[in-house]
């Protein structure tokens, strides 16, 4: 079936229900608004170029990195650079770094469940540039233990990787630790951290966190539009950009910037932090009722991921529904108007196992039974009951259908 | 002076008339419009998950590859990678290749007016894999000779990259001979052509173009949003993507496709092709008067590129004024609403003259004072009367105060 005529027959549901932030999402009303001028009404021209719509584009660019600095405290610190995504961020900051330090060479250490995005290309500047790579093992609810991190690290390891909030499971590191530790046994020693699944979620100050060098943000993870990475850069870091053509404002990444939805990343920064804690105080209500609703109403369901949600991202909750497949849940489910993702967001098409969930110990079938669901602002009461209604339904159905098979 | 200040005494000129194109440029309405759904209603999801947003993604990105390949006659013979702009593009065909192969090493021979996104990163495969990059000289309107350049490629070429019409002096290459001369010296050789310029403005045909392995497109270069560009990679050709991470159904760049910008490219591709002879002409047209114009009242001035226009991009018109500062001239036609770009397109602020002026034998002070304008189907006969009744004054008011200096 093409996916045309498979849109066809799924039809429209009463209500759409959509939690698979964690791979694109809504960009709510007045994002859009906010970034549709720049297309061809004011600042639509290039940021370094002298005439006025290159000037407007200029401030677009100018207080976004500002505004940035304020919401993160990183005024007079560092820097921000501006990519595509999240991706382009942590490619950035561990292959610029293997770039600009590849004579020394050394070790990269990374935690087992990084995104792909830190893992893959660890692995390719040990390819291409000989590095040693090591992957931190996790405990089973994800935490990097301080005590193996410090027998890892040595005078040898050039650069460190650590997310602030792992991407499929919340699991909410401490890094802070872990950032001091790497630099009291080697001061030389970069840190890196994937905040993307952090930023508008917990609260950040990259003064305090004084021993991080570089911290990954993505727009598309607070509803603003894809197309908008950050990468903050600590003075003095040492880095190379990775692609090479002619600069603009941005020196770390070659190209025109996309001034319009920089704008709308903007927006969505001040939409996120305006009202900070109230946001999070909200996904963290509906996700609790989501997860205890689930856990209520379905019998065989593992949550994945810190049971302590005060160690985990308010917005997360990771279920494996055993003896059913993800992918045949997701399916079922979107057929009902709640858009989940399964097994590990984004490895779907592929059908592998997260990463992420075997390295907390979780078996091939618990993996791919699992669900990944991650709350915002936006969700309503309803929306959750209204989930709480599908899913068990949902689950059953394909339990019944799984045990006649197997019988 | 800060920029919001600048801003506020440049004041609103009588009539915006927009030449930057090359640099970026109004994206309009209907391509806006085309775009708005895919941010929060329909084809908002991950395209590689399996949920009916994600499948609604997906079918953009096929339908904008079909579109490709049926515009520019590819079917069957490559396929398209999307990435976020011409310089990705550019950078995964040089830096993608040099990765592939850099085993055997080899040269890397380029012209010498190549977008910087090519000599860069041709320069970077020097510097990490040690290729040899050769710079192809060119003649005085930017033509590469292919009895000199047959003479450059070797049995030890890897990669020869030159590009179907240069982004400045609007020079249309012959590419299909030099792509033939080139695989007749060395039928391993693999020939890659920038032609983010030559897209929606010259006829293209990629199967006739048989000897030409890739091809890179870029999305604002024809009214689409920034934050697009496609490389054609012929069937069989090594490459590898240059960053990693998670894949979707791009396999050569890792992230999440940028549906909405994807969207929106396509829809410019098909207003670009549906009445592709008019649009051309139009431009044409348009820049012919313009050129004339200007030539005609303004003493001293050289136009830079061919003067034989049908080896001339359509929209192309690139200026020296003579005793004139190209930045000061910028700067006082933004000022009456006239924007333009100088010196080198994107090298402003950096106040280096061209590469591509002063490969053509243009001296420093002839490329500073140089101009890029280029024409669209969406200028008026009026915005060029317009254009021709600023142009001189704007030119004898900055010429008289430098001969002021002068004396």
């Amino acid at each position: 079936m093409s996916v045309e005529e498979l849109l066809k027959v799924h039809g429209k549901p009463p209500r759409e229900v959509y939690f698979d932030n964690e791979n694109s999402g809504h960009v709510p009303r007045e994002v859009v608004e906010e970034m549709i001028p720049y297309f061809n009404s004011v600042g639509y021209g290039h940021p370094s170029i002298t005439h006025r719509p290159g000037w407007e584009a200029y401030e677009v660019i100018h207080r976004t990195k500002e505004l940035l600095a304020e919401v993160l405290n990183a005024g007079g610190v560092g820097e921000f650079a501006l990519v595509h995504s999240g991706t382009e961020a942590n490619n950035l900051a561990v292959l610029g770094h293997a770039i600009a330090n590849r004579e020394g060479g050394g070790k990269i250490v990374v935690s087992a469940i990084e995104h792909l995005s830190v893992i893959h290309p660890a692995e390719e500047a040990g390819r291409l540039f000989g590095f040693k790579v090591v992957r931190v093992p996790v405990d089973s609810e994800g935490f990097v233990d301080p005590e193996i991190f410090k027998e890892v690290v040595d005078r040898d390891t050039s650069l460190v990787s650590v997310q602030m909030v792992n991407h499929e499971i919340g699991t909410v590191q401490n890094v802070y630790e872990l950032s001091k530790i790497a630099k009291e046994v080697n001061p030389k020693a970069v840190f890196h951290t994937d905040a993307a699944d952090a930023f508008g979620k917990l609260p950040m100050d990259l003064k305090k966190l004084e021993y991080v060098d570089m911290v990954t943000l993505s727009s598309h993870k607070i509803h603003g539009p894809r197309g908008v990475g950050a990468l903050f850069i600590r003075e003095g870091v040492r880095l190379e950009p990775i692609l090479r053509g002619q600069l603009s404002s941005e020196k770390m990444w070659p190209g025109v910037e996309n001034v319009p939805l920089i704008a709308g990343f903007r927006k969505a920064v001040e939409l996120a932090f305006q009202d900070f804690d109230i946001n999070v105080a909200k996904m963290r209500m509906l996700r609790d009722v989501l997860v205890r609703g689930i856990l209520d109403r379905v019998p065989e369901v593992l949550l994945n991921g810190p049971a302590d949600f005060s160690r985990r991202a308010p917005d997360n909750a990771n279920l494996s529904f055993l003896y059913v497949e993800g992918e045949a849940l997701t399916v079922e489910l979107s057929i009902n108007g709640v858009y989940v993702s399964s097994g590990s967001a984004c490895t779907s098409r592929i059908l592998e196992p997260s990463h992420v969930l075997l390295a907390i110990g979780r078996k091939h079938e618990e993996a791919h039974g699992s669900i990944l669901f991650k709350t915002t602002r936006y969700h309503t009461q309803e929306d959750i009951d209204y989930t709480l209604e599908v899913i068990p339904r949902a689950v059953s159905r394909l339990r019944s259908i799984s045990a006649a098979r197997r019988t």
